[in-house]
Protein backbone atom coordinates (compact mmCIF):
# COMPACT_ATOMS: atom_id res chain seq x y z
CA UNK A 1 0.00 0.00 0.00
CA UNK A 2 2.94 2.48 -0.45
CA UNK A 3 3.23 4.49 -2.94
CA UNK A 4 5.51 3.76 -5.47
CA UNK A 5 7.52 6.48 -6.16
CA UNK A 6 10.35 8.06 -8.96
CA UNK A 7 12.54 11.25 -8.50
CA UNK A 8 11.04 13.30 -10.89
CA UNK A 9 14.80 14.70 -11.88
CA UNK A 10 15.95 11.23 -12.77
CA UNK A 11 12.41 10.60 -14.55
CA UNK A 12 13.23 11.23 -18.81
CA UNK A 13 9.52 12.44 -19.70
CA UNK A 14 9.82 11.26 -23.79
CA UNK A 15 7.48 13.81 -25.14
CA UNK A 16 4.27 12.39 -25.82
CA UNK A 17 3.26 11.38 -29.06
CA UNK A 18 0.34 9.56 -30.35
CA UNK A 19 2.03 5.92 -29.53
CA UNK A 20 2.99 6.93 -26.18
CA UNK A 21 -0.87 8.42 -25.71
CA UNK A 22 -1.91 5.10 -26.98
CA UNK A 23 0.06 2.95 -24.71
CA UNK A 24 -0.93 5.15 -21.45
CA UNK A 25 -4.78 4.74 -22.44
CA UNK A 26 -3.91 0.96 -22.56
CA UNK A 27 -2.52 0.66 -19.12
CA UNK A 28 -4.99 3.04 -17.81
CA UNK A 29 -8.53 1.32 -19.11
CA UNK A 30 -6.37 -2.14 -17.80
CA UNK A 31 -5.96 -0.39 -14.66
CA UNK A 32 -9.82 0.19 -14.34
CA UNK A 33 -10.43 -3.32 -15.14
CA UNK A 34 -8.02 -4.53 -12.20
CA UNK A 35 -9.04 -1.81 -9.95
CA UNK A 36 -12.89 -3.20 -10.15
CA UNK A 37 -11.66 -6.93 -8.90
CA UNK A 38 -8.88 -5.31 -6.49
CA UNK A 39 -9.70 -2.28 -5.39
CA UNK A 40 -7.81 1.20 -6.12
CA UNK A 41 -6.04 0.46 -3.67
CA UNK A 42 -4.61 -2.81 -4.63
CA UNK A 43 -3.14 -1.14 -7.73
CA UNK A 44 0.45 -1.48 -8.30
CA UNK A 45 2.91 -0.68 -10.74
CA UNK A 46 3.75 -4.43 -9.85
CA UNK A 47 0.52 -6.16 -10.74
CA UNK A 48 -0.05 -3.72 -13.95
CA UNK A 49 3.60 -4.70 -14.91
CA UNK A 50 2.39 -8.30 -15.03
CA UNK A 51 -1.14 -7.91 -16.42
CA UNK A 52 -0.02 -5.27 -19.13
CA UNK A 53 3.44 -6.94 -20.19
CA UNK A 54 5.24 -3.30 -20.07
CA UNK A 55 8.20 -3.25 -17.57
CA UNK A 56 7.62 -1.89 -14.43
CA UNK A 57 10.30 0.99 -15.28
CA UNK A 58 8.36 1.76 -18.41
CA UNK A 59 5.28 2.17 -16.47
CA UNK A 60 7.31 4.23 -13.55
CA UNK A 61 7.95 6.71 -16.82
CA UNK A 62 3.70 7.60 -16.76
CA UNK A 63 3.35 7.21 -13.39
CA UNK A 64 5.37 8.89 -10.87
CA UNK A 65 3.37 7.34 -7.83
CA UNK A 66 0.64 5.34 -7.05
CA UNK A 67 -2.02 8.52 -6.59
CA UNK A 68 -1.16 9.78 -10.24
CA UNK A 69 -2.00 5.89 -10.87
CA UNK A 70 -4.99 6.12 -9.22
CA UNK A 71 -6.33 9.56 -10.29
CA UNK A 72 -5.63 8.57 -13.77
CA UNK A 73 -7.59 5.46 -13.90
CA UNK A 74 -10.32 7.08 -12.13
CA UNK A 75 -10.45 9.71 -15.56
CA UNK A 76 -10.57 6.47 -17.77
CA UNK A 77 -13.29 5.22 -16.08
CA UNK A 78 -15.10 8.14 -15.99
CA UNK A 79 -14.08 8.65 -20.01
CA UNK A 80 -15.65 4.70 -20.32
CA UNK A 81 -19.04 5.79 -18.09
CA UNK A 82 -19.13 8.90 -20.22
CA UNK A 83 -19.07 6.66 -23.87
CA UNK A 84 -20.97 3.84 -22.01
CA UNK A 85 -24.33 5.52 -20.27
CA UNK A 86 -24.27 9.50 -20.41
CA UNK A 87 -23.36 10.13 -24.24
CA UNK A 88 -26.55 7.03 -24.51
CA UNK A 89 -28.39 8.74 -21.76
CA UNK A 90 -27.90 12.85 -23.64
CA UNK A 91 -28.78 11.31 -27.16
CA UNK A 92 -32.41 10.35 -26.27
CA UNK A 93 -35.20 12.62 -26.18
CA UNK A 94 -34.96 14.78 -23.53
CA UNK A 95 -37.51 14.23 -20.16
CA UNK A 96 -38.35 10.87 -19.58
CA UNK A 97 -36.80 9.34 -22.32
CA UNK A 98 -33.43 10.69 -21.10
CA UNK A 99 -34.23 9.15 -17.91
CA UNK A 100 -35.27 5.79 -18.77
CA UNK A 101 -31.83 5.33 -21.63
CA UNK A 102 -29.67 6.40 -18.72
CA UNK A 103 -30.86 4.00 -16.75
CA UNK A 104 -30.64 1.37 -18.80
CA UNK A 105 -27.31 2.34 -20.68
CA UNK A 106 -25.96 1.64 -17.19
CA UNK A 107 -28.05 -1.85 -16.35
CA UNK A 108 -26.34 -2.95 -20.36
CA UNK A 109 -23.16 -1.49 -18.99
CA UNK A 110 -22.97 -3.69 -15.92
CA UNK A 111 -24.60 -6.82 -17.82
CA UNK A 112 -21.67 -6.05 -20.78
CA UNK A 113 -19.37 -6.13 -17.91
CA UNK A 114 -17.60 -3.20 -19.38
CA UNK A 115 -15.46 -4.15 -16.08
CA UNK A 116 -14.98 -7.14 -14.47
CA UNK A 117 -16.33 -6.01 -10.78
CA UNK A 118 -19.22 -4.22 -11.65
CA UNK A 119 -19.45 -0.18 -12.24
CA UNK A 120 -16.46 1.11 -11.72
CA UNK A 121 -17.66 3.81 -9.08
CA UNK A 122 -20.26 1.55 -6.97
CA UNK A 123 -16.79 -0.70 -6.56
CA UNK A 124 -14.40 1.90 -5.90
CA UNK A 125 -16.46 4.74 -3.92
CA UNK A 126 -17.21 2.51 -1.31
CA UNK A 127 -13.43 1.46 -1.24
CA UNK A 128 -12.44 4.61 -0.73
CA UNK A 129 -14.98 5.66 1.45
CA UNK A 130 -12.70 5.63 4.40
CA UNK A 131 -9.82 7.03 2.73
CA UNK A 132 -10.14 10.89 2.22
CA UNK A 133 -8.00 12.77 -0.31
CA UNK A 134 -7.96 13.97 -3.70
CA UNK A 135 -8.92 10.16 -5.72
CA UNK A 136 -11.96 10.01 -3.25
CA UNK A 137 -13.19 13.25 -4.06
CA UNK A 138 -12.82 12.70 -7.91
CA UNK A 139 -14.67 9.82 -7.44
CA UNK A 140 -17.46 12.22 -5.15
CA UNK A 141 -17.58 14.41 -7.80
CA UNK A 142 -18.26 11.31 -10.49
CA UNK A 143 -21.48 10.25 -8.48
CA UNK A 144 -22.37 13.87 -7.44
CA UNK A 145 -22.66 14.43 -11.37
CA UNK A 146 -24.31 11.82 -12.49
CA UNK A 147 -27.13 12.01 -10.30
CA UNK A 148 -27.10 15.93 -11.15
CA UNK A 149 -27.19 14.39 -14.58
CA UNK A 150 -30.34 12.02 -13.49
CA UNK A 151 -32.54 15.57 -11.36
CA UNK A 152 -31.96 17.44 -14.51
CA UNK A 153 -33.98 14.42 -16.72
CA UNK A 154 -36.09 14.40 -13.82
CA UNK A 155 -36.97 18.18 -14.13
CA UNK A 156 -37.49 18.41 -17.80
CA UNK A 157 -39.97 15.73 -17.38
CA UNK A 158 -41.96 17.10 -14.91
CA UNK A 159 -41.53 20.51 -17.39
CA UNK A 160 -43.16 18.82 -20.03
CA UNK A 161 -45.15 17.13 -18.08
CA UNK A 162 -43.98 13.58 -19.03
CA UNK A 163 -44.31 12.78 -15.04
CA UNK A 164 -46.52 14.61 -12.36
CA UNK A 165 -45.92 18.03 -11.10
CA UNK A 166 -45.74 17.37 -7.71
CA UNK A 167 -42.92 14.51 -7.90
CA UNK A 168 -39.35 16.10 -6.52
CA UNK A 169 -36.53 15.83 -8.87
CA UNK A 170 -33.95 15.07 -5.88
CA UNK A 171 -36.12 12.22 -4.23
CA UNK A 172 -36.56 10.72 -8.15
CA UNK A 173 -32.89 11.04 -8.92
CA UNK A 174 -32.06 9.80 -5.69
CA UNK A 175 -33.77 6.96 -6.06
CA UNK A 176 -33.10 5.91 -9.52
CA UNK A 177 -29.48 6.52 -9.00
CA UNK A 178 -29.70 4.20 -6.10
CA UNK A 179 -31.60 1.61 -8.09
CA UNK A 180 -28.57 1.29 -10.12
CA UNK A 181 -26.16 1.26 -7.30
CA UNK A 182 -28.47 -1.39 -5.48
CA UNK A 183 -28.49 -3.80 -9.12
CA UNK A 184 -25.05 -3.24 -9.28
CA UNK A 185 -23.90 -4.98 -6.18
CA UNK A 186 -26.65 -7.68 -6.73
CA UNK A 187 -25.55 -9.30 -10.40
CA UNK A 188 -21.95 -8.65 -8.95
CA UNK A 189 -22.94 -10.77 -6.18
CA UNK A 190 -25.13 -13.32 -7.99
CA UNK A 191 -24.07 -12.98 -11.75
CA UNK A 192 -27.50 -13.54 -12.47
CA UNK A 193 -29.20 -11.07 -15.05
CA UNK A 194 -32.85 -11.63 -13.90
CA UNK A 195 -31.34 -9.14 -11.10
CA UNK A 196 -30.57 -6.51 -13.86
CA UNK A 197 -34.17 -7.29 -15.30
CA UNK A 198 -35.45 -6.98 -12.11
CA UNK A 199 -34.21 -3.42 -12.05
CA UNK A 200 -35.34 -2.69 -15.36
CA UNK A 201 -39.10 -4.02 -13.96
CA UNK A 202 -38.82 -1.26 -10.83
CA UNK A 203 -37.22 1.63 -13.42
CA UNK A 204 -40.21 1.35 -16.25
CA UNK A 205 -42.54 1.05 -13.15
CA UNK A 206 -41.29 4.01 -11.50
CA UNK A 207 -41.60 5.74 -14.46
CA UNK A 208 -44.90 5.19 -15.99
CA UNK A 209 -47.33 7.00 -14.15
CA UNK A 210 -50.25 5.12 -13.92
CA UNK A 211 -48.33 1.93 -13.52
CA UNK A 212 -47.30 2.96 -9.89
CA UNK A 213 -49.47 2.03 -7.40
CA UNK A 214 -51.05 5.07 -5.82
CA UNK B 1 -3.25 -11.65 -0.10
CA UNK B 2 -1.82 -14.83 0.60
CA UNK B 3 -3.62 -17.32 3.27
CA UNK B 4 -2.26 -17.66 6.75
CA UNK B 5 -1.85 -21.33 7.47
CA UNK B 6 -0.55 -22.83 10.69
CA UNK B 7 -0.14 -27.22 10.24
CA UNK B 8 -3.52 -28.09 12.12
CA UNK B 9 -1.06 -30.98 13.85
CA UNK B 10 0.77 -28.01 15.91
CA UNK B 11 -1.91 -25.98 16.71
CA UNK B 12 -2.65 -27.08 19.97
CA UNK B 13 -6.49 -25.86 20.83
CA UNK B 14 -7.53 -24.98 24.19
CA UNK B 15 -10.76 -25.90 25.41
CA UNK B 16 -13.18 -23.00 24.37
CA UNK B 17 -13.83 -21.57 27.89
CA UNK B 18 -15.58 -18.48 28.37
CA UNK B 19 -12.67 -15.91 28.28
CA UNK B 20 -11.29 -17.54 25.03
CA UNK B 21 -14.75 -16.99 23.90
CA UNK B 22 -15.06 -13.34 24.56
CA UNK B 23 -11.01 -12.78 23.12
CA UNK B 24 -12.21 -14.45 20.29
CA UNK B 25 -15.39 -12.16 19.85
CA UNK B 26 -13.12 -8.92 20.43
CA UNK B 27 -10.81 -10.62 17.54
CA UNK B 28 -13.50 -11.19 15.00
CA UNK B 29 -15.47 -7.55 15.98
CA UNK B 30 -12.31 -5.74 15.14
CA UNK B 31 -11.64 -7.58 12.03
CA UNK B 32 -15.11 -6.89 11.18
CA UNK B 33 -14.84 -3.16 11.56
CA UNK B 34 -11.18 -3.34 9.66
CA UNK B 35 -12.84 -5.31 6.50
CA UNK B 36 -15.00 -2.19 6.12
CA UNK B 37 -11.96 -0.31 5.57
CA UNK B 38 -9.24 -2.56 3.99
CA UNK B 39 -11.70 -4.97 2.59
CA UNK B 40 -12.02 -9.04 3.74
CA UNK B 41 -8.86 -9.53 1.06
CA UNK B 42 -7.39 -6.94 3.28
CA UNK B 43 -7.47 -9.20 6.64
CA UNK B 44 -4.18 -10.58 7.79
CA UNK B 45 -3.22 -11.89 11.07
CA UNK B 46 -0.60 -9.16 10.74
CA UNK B 47 -2.79 -6.48 10.60
CA UNK B 48 -5.21 -8.02 13.11
CA UNK B 49 -2.51 -8.18 15.56
CA UNK B 50 -1.48 -4.58 15.31
CA UNK B 51 -4.87 -3.59 15.83
CA UNK B 52 -6.21 -5.91 18.75
CA UNK B 53 -2.47 -5.97 20.37
CA UNK B 54 -2.97 -9.85 20.24
CA UNK B 55 0.44 -11.70 19.48
CA UNK B 56 0.33 -13.02 15.86
CA UNK B 57 0.93 -16.04 17.56
CA UNK B 58 -2.14 -15.93 19.80
CA UNK B 59 -4.52 -15.04 16.76
CA UNK B 60 -3.08 -18.17 14.89
CA UNK B 61 -4.59 -20.25 17.78
CA UNK B 62 -8.29 -18.80 16.75
CA UNK B 63 -7.93 -19.37 13.36
CA UNK B 64 -5.85 -21.43 11.05
CA UNK B 65 -6.39 -19.48 7.73
CA UNK B 66 -7.29 -16.33 6.18
CA UNK B 67 -10.38 -17.75 4.76
CA UNK B 68 -11.74 -19.10 8.42
CA UNK B 69 -11.10 -15.49 9.17
CA UNK B 70 -12.78 -14.47 7.02
CA UNK B 71 -15.70 -16.06 7.21
CA UNK B 72 -15.83 -16.15 11.60
CA UNK B 73 -15.26 -12.18 10.57
CA UNK B 74 -18.69 -12.55 8.04
CA UNK B 75 -20.32 -14.61 11.33
CA UNK B 76 -19.71 -11.73 13.17
CA UNK B 77 -21.16 -9.17 11.35
CA UNK B 78 -23.53 -11.04 10.76
CA UNK B 79 -24.60 -11.31 14.35
CA UNK B 80 -24.64 -7.11 14.39
CA UNK B 81 -26.60 -7.07 11.46
CA UNK B 82 -29.62 -9.60 13.25
CA UNK B 83 -29.29 -7.05 16.36
CA UNK B 84 -28.69 -3.69 14.88
CA UNK B 85 -31.44 -4.01 11.85
CA UNK B 86 -33.22 -7.60 12.15
CA UNK B 87 -34.45 -7.80 15.09
CA UNK B 88 -35.57 -3.88 15.32
CA UNK B 89 -37.30 -4.89 12.50
CA UNK B 90 -39.38 -7.84 13.55
CA UNK B 91 -40.41 -5.84 16.79
CA UNK B 92 -42.39 -3.84 15.09
CA UNK B 93 -46.18 -4.90 13.73
CA UNK B 94 -46.63 -7.14 11.09
CA UNK B 95 -46.38 -5.94 7.76
CA UNK B 96 -45.97 -1.86 6.62
CA UNK B 97 -44.39 -1.17 10.12
CA UNK B 98 -42.22 -3.50 10.07
CA UNK B 99 -40.86 -2.63 6.29
CA UNK B 100 -40.36 0.82 7.80
CA UNK B 101 -38.73 -0.23 10.81
CA UNK B 102 -36.46 -2.48 8.60
CA UNK B 103 -35.94 0.35 6.26
CA UNK B 104 -34.65 2.83 9.17
CA UNK B 105 -33.11 0.29 11.05
CA UNK B 106 -30.83 -0.07 8.50
CA UNK B 107 -30.13 3.99 7.96
CA UNK B 108 -29.41 3.80 11.52
CA UNK B 109 -26.83 1.49 11.76
CA UNK B 110 -25.35 3.22 8.85
CA UNK B 111 -25.71 6.88 10.63
CA UNK B 112 -23.94 5.28 13.64
CA UNK B 113 -20.98 3.93 12.31
CA UNK B 114 -22.02 0.39 13.64
CA UNK B 115 -18.96 0.03 11.46
CA UNK B 116 -16.37 2.82 9.83
CA UNK B 117 -17.15 2.04 6.53
CA UNK B 118 -20.54 1.57 6.17
CA UNK B 119 -22.99 -1.33 5.67
CA UNK B 120 -20.61 -4.54 6.19
CA UNK B 121 -22.21 -6.47 3.40
CA UNK B 122 -22.48 -3.57 1.21
CA UNK B 123 -18.50 -3.03 1.16
CA UNK B 124 -17.31 -6.60 1.29
CA UNK B 125 -20.54 -7.89 -1.30
CA UNK B 126 -18.90 -5.92 -4.01
CA UNK B 127 -15.18 -6.51 -3.40
CA UNK B 128 -15.72 -10.44 -2.86
CA UNK B 129 -17.87 -10.50 -5.91
CA UNK B 130 -14.81 -11.37 -8.51
CA UNK B 131 -13.89 -14.14 -5.60
CA UNK B 132 -15.80 -17.30 -6.35
CA UNK B 133 -15.72 -19.55 -2.76
CA UNK B 134 -17.68 -19.85 0.79
CA UNK B 135 -17.01 -16.07 1.69
CA UNK B 136 -18.71 -14.64 -1.44
CA UNK B 137 -21.24 -17.42 -0.77
CA UNK B 138 -21.93 -16.34 2.77
CA UNK B 139 -22.16 -12.84 1.66
CA UNK B 140 -24.37 -14.01 -0.98
CA UNK B 141 -26.76 -15.38 1.12
CA UNK B 142 -27.14 -12.69 3.88
CA UNK B 143 -27.79 -10.35 0.99
CA UNK B 144 -30.43 -12.93 -0.15
CA UNK B 145 -32.21 -13.18 3.33
CA UNK B 146 -32.26 -9.76 3.71
CA UNK B 147 -34.41 -9.16 0.60
CA UNK B 148 -36.93 -12.42 1.67
CA UNK B 149 -37.05 -10.62 4.92
CA UNK B 150 -38.06 -7.64 3.58
CA UNK B 151 -40.35 -9.26 0.70
CA UNK B 152 -42.18 -11.11 3.45
CA UNK B 153 -43.11 -8.06 4.89
CA UNK B 154 -43.97 -6.78 1.80
CA UNK B 155 -46.43 -9.47 1.11
CA UNK B 156 -47.86 -9.31 4.86
CA UNK B 157 -48.48 -5.31 4.14
CA UNK B 158 -50.30 -6.46 0.86
CA UNK B 159 -52.16 -9.09 2.80
CA UNK B 160 -53.75 -7.27 5.20
CA UNK B 161 -54.16 -4.11 3.07
CA UNK B 162 -51.84 -1.77 4.02
CA UNK B 163 -50.32 -1.48 0.59
CA UNK B 164 -52.48 -1.51 -2.49
CA UNK B 165 -53.27 -5.23 -4.12
CA UNK B 166 -51.17 -4.55 -7.37
CA UNK B 167 -47.92 -3.96 -5.55
CA UNK B 168 -45.52 -6.74 -6.69
CA UNK B 169 -44.05 -7.73 -3.25
CA UNK B 170 -40.76 -9.04 -4.99
CA UNK B 171 -40.15 -5.28 -7.00
CA UNK B 172 -41.13 -3.67 -3.25
CA UNK B 173 -38.65 -5.38 -1.93
CA UNK B 174 -35.95 -5.14 -4.35
CA UNK B 175 -36.35 -1.13 -4.52
CA UNK B 176 -36.14 -0.81 -0.87
CA UNK B 177 -32.87 -2.80 -0.46
CA UNK B 178 -31.41 -0.86 -3.24
CA UNK B 179 -32.46 2.21 -2.03
CA UNK B 180 -30.77 1.40 1.25
CA UNK B 181 -27.45 0.42 -0.41
CA UNK B 182 -27.72 3.46 -2.31
CA UNK B 183 -27.88 5.40 0.50
CA UNK B 184 -24.99 3.53 2.38
CA UNK B 185 -22.98 4.17 -0.95
CA UNK B 186 -23.70 8.13 -0.84
CA UNK B 187 -22.94 8.34 2.65
CA UNK B 188 -19.88 6.45 2.90
CA UNK B 189 -18.73 9.03 0.03
CA UNK B 190 -20.28 12.05 1.43
CA UNK B 191 -20.05 11.42 4.89
CA UNK B 192 -23.30 14.18 4.97
CA UNK B 193 -26.43 12.55 7.16
CA UNK B 194 -28.73 14.88 4.55
CA UNK B 195 -28.13 11.33 1.77
CA UNK B 196 -29.82 9.31 5.01
CA UNK B 197 -32.71 11.71 5.60
CA UNK B 198 -33.18 12.09 2.04
CA UNK B 199 -33.25 7.98 1.77
CA UNK B 200 -36.15 8.27 4.64
CA UNK B 201 -38.19 10.84 2.18
CA UNK B 202 -37.88 8.10 -0.01
CA UNK B 203 -38.93 5.33 1.76
CA UNK B 204 -41.46 7.36 3.55
CA UNK B 205 -43.00 8.19 -0.39
CA UNK B 206 -42.60 4.99 -1.42
CA UNK B 207 -44.08 3.11 1.80
CA UNK B 208 -47.61 6.04 1.97
CA UNK B 209 -50.12 4.70 -0.54
CA UNK B 210 -51.12 7.69 -1.70
CA UNK B 211 -48.18 10.07 -1.28
CA UNK B 212 -46.87 8.85 -4.30
CA UNK B 213 -47.69 10.31 -7.50
CA UNK B 214 -50.11 8.25 -9.74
Amino acid sequence: MTAHRVDPGRTERRPRRADGERTRRAIVREAASLATVDGLEGLSIGNLAAATGISKSGLYAHFGSKQELQLATVEEAERILHEEVIQPALAARPGLEQLGAACEAFLSYVQRRVFPGGCFFAATSLEMGARPGPVKDRLAAVQSNFTALLRSFAATAIEQDQLPAHEDPDLLAFELHAILLGADTKFVLYDDPAVLDLARDVVQQRLTPGKRPS
